[in-house]
């Protein structure tokens, strides 16, 4: 399997390294003739995660993306989701067909409250069966440090699935797999809502006795959405003749992939979500904590379109939506917990 | 109702403000004359919680836990479960007749491993259906703080559970009740086992990412022992004639209660558990841990009582197995984690 890596921040550098400690030779795109030089010489990425050090044997470097894909069987897509349309600008369907294209983008497409999957299908009718995610609890830097992770990989089926995890095992990655292509997607979404939502309960100063109960149900209502969401989505993002829906299994939202990732992203000081929200819970407008920051959270535009698609999903996510009147529709943040308070059990 | 609270610890003087604060008189048995007078001219426990001053108004102060139980319909035990045996020494069978014992007892019985109920049946003949639990993620230092925290009352009858909660109620509780009794407390049992093991991870130089999987895993195994032993320890817990099982609903094992509490013990910095874990990980041996911190941690013996547990409830816990053989049977901490590390998802 010709493996390549689509992206050159942090997460890309990170699977890039996951990819070639498993020994595997891999093609990367980077976005520049000087990233590229730098790797080459210096063996590490100049911008992003310069402690993880590479075997520079193992590297073939693009920067043509056309280039790229014809020399691959399985292309890895770790760009931020506003950057993908851009990214893979130039290619056509024929070009992507066969391959498989495995998306570690926590995130939707932007305007368009889409997931990546669905957008694949409709710009290069990639179909669902040819989509795989890489998702999990798994900061880039503790890659870099070498410090156990899980990653797992889902897609429709199970045993593509495992074919393509196994690239990614090494010393310090414990690859799972399932075939909750949709969920883990929806998950690594709803996670940065709530982590937001952990940092204005933050910033309102509630203590760690109301954190946990609040986390806990947030984990609770997650499940919930996820359990609706799936098949509806599947059929969405998927081609006519394509039958995913058999092959949807019960996932366990216990899981690392889905409430051990919420976890990592509420817990973790370092969180952009969390901090952009304990902005918003001491006072701070949505602009005046975006141009503190310098950066949009992604749990900010991720809260409009859970709100959106929730009207047709239908699941039962009062925190959810007061976090999205808290930031879109000018709810006091402790009007807005006075009515999360009421529903946590 | 006439409330009565035994214990002058931490958290029996924590809860001794949340029922004044809800406007209650309480009689209250304190260990000795000096408490007493010191409550009763400083409005202030001496020894714990000194933050929390009472209205001394309200305050019925015992010495004597006979005269102190003839005065009340309804008692709240919080003592630890070390010294309950000692604490209720001078009562007799029928001075709890037609009481309701609230026990705020987070552990089992020392060389028992038997619940509180249970020893309450074997000891006073108190039926289960007079006895209700309150738990819950709640540090007493925040209770003293008055930030907002959330305390479950379980117990066989819904209604009953609600009467007594309304007790407690007040500006910086909120109360929530359910009938699953036996499963709230071993899930406060379950939940020093499982911080004690994220301190050995700890200790092991594990990182983030390792940590939310393994907490999420936890989550997990603790389900799954809850949903088998409720039933099986009702029945051990219950008069001849009683029947509580038809009780007994579908908990939501998401609740704060369950949940809530795992996170916040095992994400606590200040849990004794998961300091002493650290020391184990780090590879203190138990006897060293324990006289560094001049004490037992509860997920030391906790561990051992599961372990034998478990032997008759038959439920998949090879995460607290792991954690048991690391304590008990001299298993490296290393090797205890090489065996949970193979086992999480």
């Amino acid at each position: 399997m010709q493996l390549g890596i689509i992206g050159s921040g942090s997460w890309a550098t990170a699977l890039a390294k996951i990819v070639t400690d498993n020994g595997n030779p891999i093609h990367w795109l980077v976005r520049s003739e000087s990233i590229r030089q730098h790797l080459i010489h210096r063996k590490h990425n100049p911008n992003y995660l310069s402690a993880a050090s590479f075997d520079i044997t193992k590297l073939h470097l693009h920067l043509s993306i056309t280039e790229m894909v014809k020399a691959c069987d399985c292309l890895v897509l770790a760009v931020p989701s506003a950057y993908i349309e851009e990214t893979l600008t130039g290619l056509t369907a024929a070009d992507l067909e066969g391959k498989v294209l495995v998306s570690a983008v926590k995130g939707m497409m932007p305007d368009r409250n889409i997931l990546i999957n669905e957008w694949l299908l409709e710009r290069f009718q990639l179909p669902l069966s040819y989509y795989y995610t890489v998702m999990g609890p798994c900061h880039a830097e503790e890659v870099a440090r070498e410090r156990l992770s899980y990653l797992t990989f889902s897609g429709l089926s199970e045993e593509k699935a495992h074919e393509v995890a196994s690239n990614f095992k090494t010393w310090y990655i414990n690859t799972l797999v399932n075939t909750d292509v949709i969920g883990v997607q929806y998950a690594a979404i709803l996670k940065n809502i709530y982590a937001l939502g952990a940092g204005i309960a933050h910033g309102l100063e509630y203590g760690d006795n109301f954190q946990s109960v609040f986390i806990a149900n947030c984990a609770d209502e997650m499940a919930g959405f996820l359990k609706k969401v799936g098949v509806q989505r599947m059929e969405v993002g998927s081609h006519q003749g394509e039958d995913p829906i058999t092959h949807k299994k019960d996932a366990n939202y216990a899981a690392s992939v889905y409430l051990g990732d919420l976890l990592v992203t509420c817990y973790s000081l370092y969180s952009r979500n969390r901090t952009f929200g304990n902005m918003i819970g001491k006072g701070y407008s949505v602009i005046s904590a975006q141009l503190e920051m310098n950066m949009v959270a992604e749990g900010y535009n991720a809260s409009r379109s859970i709100f959106l698609l929730n009207q047709q999903v239908g699941a039962d996510m009062p925190i959810a939506s007061a976090i999205y009147r808290i930031l879109w529709q000018q709810l006091a943040p402790s009007a807005g917990f006075k009515l999360i308070e009421e529903v946590l059990i």
